[in-house]
């Protein structure tokens, strides 16, 4: 085929791969969920490359897909089966470190450096790139910018949009813009870059970026406290924002069925405090300066705490083995959960002052449609962003004949409630292919409008990640008046 | 006129000022520099009564410039005087604090509140709203938002974009975007709200908006340090960088003119160190917690500068009474300026690493244009924003023959050096109608495209704030091919 022929040219036969066995971790996610063809996958070497790439697919019309690391949640970065099969854009040969300025305290980096890379030189400096997650070792910076990912450092640093000042970006039509702006302030007209970041592809392909740094911290205290609600743990946090202020760097809230499932099924896992049964907050404070300071500082949280009722127990790690034993109970549940049964997880996110009020009513709202069901609760408290988990064992899940009816009720049940509370159904996992019926359902349709209009005014011809972020122009009218095998469950109980 | 009557109709007769001295206030600037007449001046009271106002404007044709405060520093918000006169929206009866959240941190405004009753407001709550600048007992939160305001908390806090996390538009079409999302985390298609901010009143008209809300800060340490070169300054910025981190709330640079200026020409100012022949550098810290802490914090750095020999003097404030009189000697340098002569502000910014060349290099290349000429140099130095000040006395400018020209030839010298150096023209002012030129002279033309082809998918009959922005399609092509006035003086010195 003509157009593989002119990649061949262009980048030579090795970075063209078209047969099966080398496509086959790019055509596939990684979970194993979404499969389907594409005509080839590139491997570029630089930004001109991938410009003259993009010109060719424009020239014979194929799709373009960007690739990160491929570790997307919600199905945005394989081929979608519909339409002409794409050409995968993978930028795994771009991951030079252009330059780390440790005094502007930033970093240019090649779009495909993985995260753990710019991690490790970042600390190599004394600085902190701070967006740190679960795929770190695999994902890409590219790929974390594109769909603005979240992570654990969000409550202290924000999140990948935070710690992005520019961007180079391959335009739908070819054309290179360097917009690798390194500096704190810069009012010279639209901000650009941030429609680039979290757009999944849809606008273009970044290719590379200024990544803003941090001191690295050299003091972390962390500490384990039982509470009997979500609203004691609320209560908490507002006391460690008031005495502790950006020191704060975690603030995360597990429910006790979480903390049973991570000891019954991870072994050497133990309990930090002598009750399991009742909520659980993991704290950390993080700072430049002396371990000591930060030690007093979360003592005197936690008395003020104890004295005002709020919490029933509590450990201060006292050891760096303690610290990293109770962050490995936070980091064991994704484990657990998948060995104990089918988890139905949202990835809502309401204001804090809310978390309570969406849990008992998110809660409510499930248990309308499946009584007496167990809940997994887990979710980045401080940032509102809470991963209510109905919990099904194996052997109830399979027998269940109508399943995906009942999940896909579910889910639209807890994410009504969200809505409700003017929350969000995704909070840091974006869109990709999965949650296009949820923009139709949920954002008001002139925020449609205004997207399609950006996404028309870059995209033209609509190349780009096809099918992604933004659902068909006529889907959210026919959605509206018939809302698919959703009874009105969900609303029904924003009253609980 | 049909489209008054309308307005009369629908906001009543005393929301629609015609006459000339009640416009007086609205179609002139702050400083006197522009005036042309408006249509009228509309005063709605709500959102729906914007949504009104704008609607009839586009049925009539008639261009909208919303208004806030008035008191931009480049023409942004006043008539221009070209094409049709245009109707002023005013939100000055739009000011109503709408809600206040201190458990999620947030706080929703109308657009038409005082940025100095935004702050009293946050602090009755026990909460600080970071933003400040000069303006703040007049200016609005929308036209902060509509500028991406910056001022003196930037380099802890960010800018004014930075501190929202939602807003309400009035949309080109009428049409009201309710974005005013109070989420830490919210993954769902493009973020749009980043478009208005910054936009300039040129996409729509911000009628609310969610704000961001910190902890109000409890202590705070503030020196006064006297360094031999900027390079100096920039290596004690690192070392407060690295001990201090996020405490560090005020960096800020000012040379021996700036300092013998404000003795000279402000009554009761006083050098809080005993030379005055140096550069000056103001740093402050704070915190919430106890006000020892911060002072031994800004002890040990002190000490560690002193060892090696970074700076020649310093004196800590021993009392808030000091505090504010340092203070008073860096917020006194306008008043100086203006009363000493004529100043040819640049409002640059570079990469913090390059303060020094820049200073340098910009330095170079003005006194290859009027030799020996004396520089006033005043700024955020860790945000890297320097407003460099080419000084005249009253005499010498006005024994000039052609300052216009050489004005403009000095300020494209120092915007030629600054852009060499990755820098930017406008750091924290904006474009208005005053730097459109720039715009064109410095954007890359890709940008410039994209930026229209938002603007036109916006606003496509091109009725907000029309001429502020962006330049005119064609004039980039003619202004890079032709520059005016301006012989390659800066670029040439750019080795110095």
């Amino acid at each position: 085929m003509a157009l593989i022929e002119a990649f061949k040219q262009l980048l030579g036969d090795t970075a063209v791969l078209t047969h099966e066995d080398d496509l086959a971790g790019l055509t596939e996610d990684w979970r194993g969920r979404y499969s389907a063809p594409a005509l080839c996958a590139v491997l570029p070497a630089s930004t001109e490359q991938v410009a003259a790439v993009v010109r060719l697919c424009v020239e014979h019309g194929v799709p373009v897909l960007p690739q990160g690391g491929n570790t997307s949640l919600c199905g945005g970065a394989t081929p979608s089966g519909q339409g002409t099969a794409p050409v995968i854009v993978a930028l795994t040969r771009m991951r030079r470190i252009r330059s780390l300025d440790p005094v502007n305290n930033t970093m240019v980096v090649d779009a495909g450096c993985v995260l753990a890379t710019i991690h490790e030189a970042a600390a190599a400096a004394g600085r902190l790139y701070p967006v740190s997650l679960g795929a770190e070792g695999s994902c890409q910076i590219g790929g974390n910018i594109a769909t603005n990912a979240g992570g654990t450092g969000v409550l202290r640093y924000g999140n990948t949009r935070d710690n992005v000042l520019g961007v180079e970006v391959v335009l739908p039509d070819g054309t290179i813009w360097d917009g690798l702006y390194a500096l704190r302030k810069n009012n010279t007209g639209y901000d650009l870059k941030h429609l680039f970041i979290g757009s999944e592809g849809t606008l273009g392909i970044i290719t590379g970026a200024v990544l803003k740094l941090h001191p690295l911290p050299t003091a972390e205290a962390v500490a384990w406290l039982a509470v009997d609600t979500p609203q004691q743990a609320l209560d908490v946090l507002g006391l460690f924002q008031a005495a502790c202020n950006s020191r704060l760097s975690a603030f995360e809230l597990m429910n006790a069925r979480q903390i049973e499932l991570v000891l019954e099924q991870v072994p050497g896992r133990r309990c930090p405090v002598a009750q399991v049964d009742t909520w659980h907050v993991l704290v950390e404070l993080s700072d430049t300066g002396e371990p000591q300071e930060l030690a007093a500082a979360m003592q005197a949280v936690l008395e003020r705490a104890l004295e005002a009722g709020l919490i029933s127990d509590g450990v201060v790690a006292s050891s760096e083995a303690q610290r990293k034993a109770m962050w490995l109970v936070r980091h064991s549940v994704s484990e657990a959960n998948k060995k104990a049964g089918v988890g139905l997880t949202s990835d809502s996110a309401v204001p804090v002052s809310v978390v309570p009020a969406f849990i008992e009513q998110a809660m409510a709202a499930v248990r309308a449609i499946v009584p007496d069901l167990t809940f997994i609760i887990v979710g980045h408290m401080g940032d509102g962003n809470i991963h209510l988990i109905p919990f099904f064992s194996f052997a109830a899940w399979d027998a269940m004949p109508d399943r995906d009816v009942v999940g896909q009720r579910i889910r639209r049940a807890m994410n009504d409630v969200a809505s409700a509370l003017r929350g969000t159904f995704s909070a840091e996992h974006g869109i990709g292919r999965t949650l296009t019926g949820e923009m139709s359902r949920y954002k008001p349709p002139i925020e449609l409008t205004l997207m399609r209009a950006v996404k028309e005014a870059f995209d033209p011809l609509g190349l780009f990640n096809p099918g992604r972020v933004l659902p068909p122009a006529a889907s959210e009218d026919i959605r509206r008046a018939a809302p698919v095998s959703s009874p009105p469950i969900a609303t029904s109980h924003r009253g609980d």
